[in-house]
């Protein structure tokens, strides 16, 4: 059986599988080591996300044997949506946020001790773009979500990573290294053009790698067609 | 758990996960439905697909539990290679093709009897281009896959599907409709762009759909964003 690893999160884990999507990008790059799988959840925050943990991922009679080499979590974009704006059901306070974290972490340490639990910040948030390309209606004009709010979310989450001795994607501030941020990287404001899910591969791909996961170093699922032996092929499929 | 589509295949079904692959964008239209299972193996023929399916596809203790919704079945680019040329070594003789082909259905059909099986011939085949874009050393100059011998096994799939009875995706015809095929629709000669895995993707949903699976008919993982009452969100979450 093939390994797997879990991406769970919210609508930018949703969406990840579109064209040149951070998840599509996993699964092609590790297209013959790894099946990754998709568990992004559109519009959810953490409180949600933990009522429905058990329901995403039952336990087996298999008691950990399927237990995947990696699951990143990614949540908090939903969370940091202010509390008096439009997207108000959504919202999560601060000490709440974490709490939450923290229980999901647990949660998954609990079910699969060895697994890889790779934690990511919110991104950034480009306030014009987000009135821009309303969600939903938005009567009062004022963005429902800000950028210093969604730092204090990703400062949240950073935090509860070094508690919990997890490493964790801080593309909060990783983005907005870049002058353009806001229109190379995000597509209306919060969710990611191609260079942001470029950009989010690529330090998915570093991350694992400095927990030990990368193609040099995970078995191949039968033999690549540069090891077998023009002369004699079928030798590389006798067991 | 969430069901599973399986991509069973040779190298156009392992990039298919690719930037617009048709892999990632059956993912992506079954973000929240269906886990879309990668198995493509680059290089593979029917004669190597059959030795080891039994390792791909393990018998579980499950007994069936786990049938996949679906599998796309898409081999012959290789076994299409003419016996005289430069891969001549992935080459396999057209009747045992179609014998490998209906081991291969014979193998899905006994071990998930209500699994909706799809085969996919082969592309066409643009010869120039194959000379191109050279995968192995060819000192005769000729190509080592031509549009004729493709269409003989694309043909021969066609003919096997009528025998299972199953739905087949003619893609070598399909392909061909359109006068800038070879330039539209593959990206070496063989393999393909972008618009060609759309055409792909398109065909494989319609052929799924005709099955009856399409996202009218699949049940959602958890409630939905705009199912979610902004009175009281929670309610969706209570058992």
């Amino acid at each position: 059986m093939r390994p797997k690893i879990y991406l769970f999160g919210d609508s930018i884990t949703e969406e990840s599988f579109g064209v040149g999507g951070w998840g599509s990008s996993l699964a092609h790059q590790f297209s013959r080591t790894v099946d990754v799988v998709l568990r992004g959840y559109s519009g959810y925050n953490t409180r949600w996300a933990l009522k429905v943990l058990e329901r995403i991922f039952p336990a087996t009679a298999g008691g950990g044997e399927d237990a995947p080499l990696a699951v990143t979590v990614f949540f908090g974009a939903n969370d940091a949506c202010l509390a008096d704006r439009c997207s108000a059901f959504e919202h999560v306070p601060l000490d709440e946020y974490k709490q939450n974290l923290r229980a999901i972490v647990s949660f998954f340490k609990k079910r699969w001790p060895k697994t890889q639990i790779i934690l990511i910040t919110p991104p950034p948030i480009d306030e014009e773009s987000r009135l821009q390309y309303p969600y939903i209606e938005n009567p009062n004009g004022l963005p429902e979500r800000t950028n210093e709010a969604a730092g204090n979310y990703a400062k949240a989450c950073i935090h509860v990573a070094g508690e919990c001795g997890l490493p964790v994607i801080d593309i909060w501030t990783k983005m907005q290294e870049l002058s353009d941020w806001k229109k190379s990287y995000l597509r209306d404001g919060l969710h990611l053009t191609e260079a942001g899910n470029r950009l989010v591969f690529e330090l998915v791909v570093e991350t694992l790698r400095e927990g030990g996961l990368s193609l040099e170093t995970l078995p191949v699922d039968l033999p690549l067609i540069a090891e077998i032996d023009p002369q004699n092929p079928l030798k590389s499929f006798e067991n």
